[in-house]
C-alpha cells in the first residue's frame, strides 16, 4: 500500500508547474494519479483558462500564475509603458480566474509592484524582463519558505502517535507538514476524505500520502462523522483557501461539516494557511465561488447521476470560529479569536 | 428537468421485485436509471446474494426476501417436517444478508411463524405453499400499508412550502412522503445528496423525485452543511434502518454528518421508520455492517481513487438522540426520549 520513499525527498505534486521554452506547463490533477499528463500553456491567457478549468488548484494556481507572467515577458512592446501595461492586464486575467483564494492575488502583486518600480526609474523593457523573473522567482521561494515554516508549526501540535482526518488536498502545507511529522519522528495514520466532485482526496492525498510512506484510509465524504464518533480520529486537519481576520475559514466545500463534527465528537480542528487576510475583516468580505453544478453530476467526466436531476456546487463553504479549534500560520499557531496578534507578532519581531 | 406526471401514480422503484415462472426478478438499482435491468434469481441462495451484492437495497430486501420464501416453496420434499426444515434454513440463510435492517426479519418471521403453525396443524406439503404464499402477500401489504401511514405522519410535518434535505434512498418511506404532501398541495423541493460509494442519491432518489414531479438539486455528501448554515434547508428527512428504544437512529452512513449539522443550524431532522425496535434497547444491539472497503475506491464499477490507498465502508452509522428532531412512525411522530410511548399507544388503540 505505501512506498517507503526518504520522507525529505518531496512527492510528486510538490513540483507541479514548469517554465519551459515551450509555455508553461501544468501536471493536470484532474487526470493525476493515473496519468502524469502535462498541460503546455503558451499564453497568459490559456493559463488562466487551465486555473478555471482546475488543471491545477489549491497551491498550483500560485505557481502557474507566477510563471505565467514571466512567459508574458517573452513578447512585450519595446515601449516601457505599454510594457507595463501589457503585464497588468495579464495579471488582471489572472487574478480573474477563482476569486476564493488569496494565493494568486498575493504573488501577482508582488510582480506587479516590481513591475512599476522599474517602469518608473529606468526606461527599458529588457529591465522589466529581468524584474518579473527575480520577482516570481523570489515570490515562489516565499510560498514554499512559509508552507514549510507552517507545516513545521501543524507537525508540533500533532500527537507522536495517532490518527488525522484530513479533506480535499492541502497541498504543500500537507506536503510540509507530515514532512516535519516524520523528521520528528511521529508516527501518523491518516483518513483522508474522497472530496467530490474532483475527487482530490481520492487521488491527489491518497497518492501523495502513499508517496511519502503514511499509512493512508480513503473514506467518502459522508463517513467523517462516523469515524470521529467512533474515537478514530485525534485531529482533524485541512487547508484554507482564507482565513478572516474574526476567523472564520474559507475552505473546499465540506470542511464546515467536518469541523462541526469534530465539535460534536471533541476532534481538534487544526486550519493550516500561512496568515489571516488582513482585507477580509469577516466572511462577507470573501466571495465564494460557485462553479457549474453540472460538475456534480459527473465523475472524472462521466454521468453518474439521474439525467434528470440538476446540481449544485458552492466550491468553498465558510466555517464560523466556534467549530475551529486553531489556525496554524507561518508564525505559529493563534487562537480563531486570537488572529490580530499576527500582526502584532510582526511588528515585535 | 422535472416530469407532471400524477402525483397518484407510484414511481418505478415502487413496484422492483416481481416473481415470475422464471424465479424472483429484482430490478437492479446498482444500474438504475441508466438502464432498466432485472436480475433474475432462480434460487434462495440467488436471491440471497443478489441483496449481499446490492442488486436491491432499503425497502428491496425486505420484498425479494418475501418472493424467495415463495420461491423455495416450488421444489419442496413431500414430507412435512423436511419441508418445514427447508423453509427454515432459506429464512436463516435470507436473514444473512444484511445485518442491519430489521425489513427482512420482520418478513421473514412472518412467514415463518405461518409455515410452523401450518406444520403442526396439517400433514400437506400443498398446506405449507399456499400458507408461505398467503403470509407473503400479506407481509408484503403490511410493508406498503405501514409506509403509507408513515409517510402522510411525515407529510403532515413538513411546511406547506419549503426545502427537504434528504440522503441517501428512503424508498417507500420517501415515495409515500412526497405523495401526501403532494395530495396535500404542499411546495416542496428536495436537495438530495449523491451518497457516495453507491449513489443511491444521485440515480435512486434524483430519478425518483422527477418522476414524481418534485423539483431536486443534487449535492455531494459533504455540501449538506452547507446549505444548511446558508439557510437554504428547512428539514432534513431520512429513512431509518434501525430506531433503537432510546431514540438512536441507525441509517446510511453520512446520516450522521448531517444531523450533527442540522442540529448546529437549527434544521429539524425527521427520521423515517414504521416502528422501533423493541429488541434494541440501545445501539449496542445493533450490528453495524462493515462492507468491503474496495467499494469506496470506486464509482459505477470504475476505479477513482489511487490505486495506492486502502479503503473503508461502514455502510452505516448511529446518530445518537440529542441530535434526532422527531422519530416519525406508522402511528405518528415521537420524540426519540418517548419511544417507549410507541407500544402503550399499540395497547390504547
Amino acid at each position: 500500500m505505501t512506498s517507503t520513499r526518504n520522507p525529505a525527498a518531496l512527492p510528486t505534486l510538490a513540483d507541479s508547474v514548469r517554465l519551459t521554452a515551450r509555455g508553461v506547463e501544468i501536471l493536470d490533477r484532474r487526470r493525476f494519479p493515473f496519468e502524469h499528463h502535462w498541460v503546455c500553456c503558451t499564453s497568459v491567457e490559456e493559463v488562466a483558462v487551465a486555473i478555471e478549468e482546475m488543471v491545477t488548484q489549491s497551491s498550483g494556481p500560485h505557481f502557474a500564475a507566477l510563471q505565467a507572467m514571466v512567459l508574458a515577458t517573452r513578447d512585450l512592446p519595446n515601449e516601457v509603458n505599454a510594457a507595463r501595461d501589457r503585464l497588468h492586464a495579464a495579471g488582471e486575467r489572472l487574478l480573474a480566474t477563482r476569486p476564493t483564494n488569496n494565493g494568486i492575488r498575493t504573488g501577482i502583486s508582488a510582480v506587479l509592484t516590481a513591475v512599476d518600480h522599474a517602469a518608473e526609474t529606468c526606461a527599458e523593457t529588457a529591465t522589466l524582463r529581468a524584474e518579473v523573473a527575480a520577482a516570481a522567482e523570489a515570490e515562489d521561494q516565499r510560498y514554499r519558505d512559509r508552507s514549510r515554516l507552517l507545516g513545521e508549526h501543524a507537525a508540533a501540535l500533532l500527537p507522536d502517535s495517532g490518527t488525522v482526518l484530513t479533506h480535499c488536498w492541502a497541498d504543500l502545507y500537507l506536503i510540509y507538514t507530515v514532512r516535519a511529522a516524520l523528521e520528528r519522528g511521529k508516527d501518523l495514520r491518516f483518513f483522508c476524505t474522497e472530496t467530490r466532485p474532483y475527487l482530490q482526496g481520492a487521488r491527489l492525498t491518497a497518492e501523495t500520502l502513499a508517496e511519502m510512506g503514511v499509512n493512508t484510509t480513503l473514506i467518502t465524504d459522508g463517513m467523517g462523522a462516523s469515524v470521529m464518533s467512533q474515537g478514530l480520529v485525534d485531529v482533524l486537519l485541512t487547508a484554507a483557501d482564507r482565513v478572516t481576520m474574526d476567523g472564520h475559514v474559507v475552505n473546499k466545500v465540506g470542511t464546515l461539516s467536518l469541523a462541526v463534527s469534530a465539535r460534536a465528537f471533541d476532534v481538534a480542528f487544526l486550519a493550516l494557511v500561512p496568515a489571516p487576510d488582513p482585507l477580509a475583516p469577516t466572511a462577507e468580505a470573501v466571495p465564494l465561488e460557485q462553479r457549474d453544478g453540472d460538475e456534480v453530476l459527473h465523475t472524472l467526466g462521466r454521468r453518474t447521476a439521474s439525467t434528470r436531476v440538476r446540481g449544485r456546487y458552492p466550491a468553498f463553504d465558510v466555517t464560523p470560529p466556534r467549530f475551529v479549534t486553531t489556525v496554524v500560520t507561518d508564525r505559529g499557531p493563534f487562537d480563531p479569536d486570537r488572529l490580530a496578534d499576527y500582526g502584532k507578532e510582526k511588528q515585535d519581531s
